[in-house]
């Protein structure tokens, strides 16, 4: 039966693709998403000064007429939030839209609290951010391995001294560069505010923008 | 019974493409969701040049003339401590009094040690200073659960691995945004020194001042 | 039956081939990843700015006495590496030779990843990176302590989610004062490149400067 023997035969054929392809990904779990974004990084490459194509005059060195330099500061609030972490790169840059202004600078962000944090990571994938606020609950947890005390700091609850430490940890401000009127952040990289307390709290944020215009 | 044996033959292929789907979708569980959502992506870029809020109304830029520009920089040292957690807001801000002189800025405070770290924190209660500084005990501990060594670099003292892993968590410098001559921390948020090392050290720290002059 | 015999001879052959991929693979790690960035790095080779050898193409401009407040930015790449801590501060300064034509300023070092970070700290003993890069595995473990998940995020391989954790902890970006033309770091102080996962990676790195040339 011949048609049966080539059956077998292309059968054994996926058998060893499927081999080699769980092989592939066992060894280097990073392949995949490599392989699937390929594709995005030649229909949207970035901006010229992360286009690897471009020569050497990524070097953007300004002497510019003094009229040119600028600041822009401002003061806003966070939506409302209890404990978790929560991107806000969109309302950052819907609060702040003096950062399409300029050519080149750098942004700060500042949040004028110490039981929250700012940050900068991963923007896709939500189970991230729930797995980034467990991490840090074990980093600074509210009470020791057999629930004993932990802290002197209680009276404003027990959730109050470990945030203060995620504070620390975490840090209150991030610096952002801005490129061609955009932040000049990584394909994957969005701005955070990582809630500590179990309470919602409205969370200040003072943003400076130093650099020069277009 | 050549029907029979391509039926056979199509069922092993649809086989093969199903272990397939299985094996991709259970090494990558997040690929499915990447997938149904990318038409949206298409629709909805989360480009910033996208952004439709953009009420320009709340701008508050300055962009004033050559001469207010200007930078401050100085050296100044921290009072000699041993291991803890301080308040130095008072110290820095005696001993930067440029700040005055700043409508708009950012001041930089940068310690130029590997074993201490710069902190925004609490600024009322001493315990959460003793909290904190116990709590990076327990997160860089001098030795393991039993008492084991745990690192390789130990010839400075048993404090000062540690001390460098606390530096890298907690950071070596503060950017403090400047408004109308003051630092626009919030109320309950003052500048903190935590040294790690059990020996008094004389630390030194940078201030630079970037801003427009009042 | 000739036809069976040549199947099986395929399937032999397969087998073979496999078998000797895994064996290559388990034997130089490195080697798939060479493989698949060679084809990009004949079609984009490095830029020249991160070239230590190459001239610097930068043109120092005199510069008007209005106009001595200054900004650069520009983009380099860290050398790809693998999980561990490395000292980057000779690879900065040749990258952003500009640093040289500052004479007060500050350098914003940002890494556009979120599985990698950016700091100072000890530029002596290898130990301490050793030491640091294992004391981060002991912050954020891939597994719990008997060996049960702790992320939901796992798609992208288990070294992934911790990477975000420690990313988060250090932080992406460092921000370094200058004075009359060099990085005012102390003595002991370089800067380090934490890379968090397996897999090498090549990391985009923004580099601001802003300050007043001499």
């Amino acid at each position: 039966m011949p048609s049966s023997t080539s059956t077998t035969s292309f059968s054994q054929n996926s058998f060893t693709i499927v081999l080699l392809f769980v092989l592939l990904i066992s060894f280097f779990p990073g392949a995949f998403h490599y392989i699937y974004t390929l594709p995005f990084t030649f229909l949207y490459p970035r901006s010229q000064a992360s286009d690897p194509c471009a020569p050497a005059a990524t070097t953007i060195t300004t002497t510019p007429p003094a009229a040119t330099m600028s600041w822009a500061q401002k003061q806003f609030t966070l939506p409302p939030r209890s404990r978790g972490s929560y991107l806000v790169t969109d309302h950052v840059v819907s609060s702040v839209p003096e950062i399409r202004q300029y050519k080149v600078g750098l942004l700060n962000l500042f949040v004028q609290h110490t039981s929250c944090a700012l940050s900068l990571n991963e923007n896709w994938d939500d189970d991230v951010r729930a797995d980034m606020s467990d991490a840090l609950d074990r980093i600074a947890p509210e009470a020791g391995p057999k629930g004993e005390d932990l802290y002197r700091h209680s009276a404003e609850g027990s959730d109050d001294m470990p945030a203060h430490i995620k504070s620390a940890l975490i840090g209150a401000s991030v610096t952002i560069p801005i490129k061609d009127g955009k932040l000049a952040t990584g394909t994957w990289q969005g701005i955070w505010y990582l809630e500590f307390r179990q309470v919602k709290h409205t969370r200040r944020v003072v943003a400076t923008i130093q650099g020069e215009k277009a």
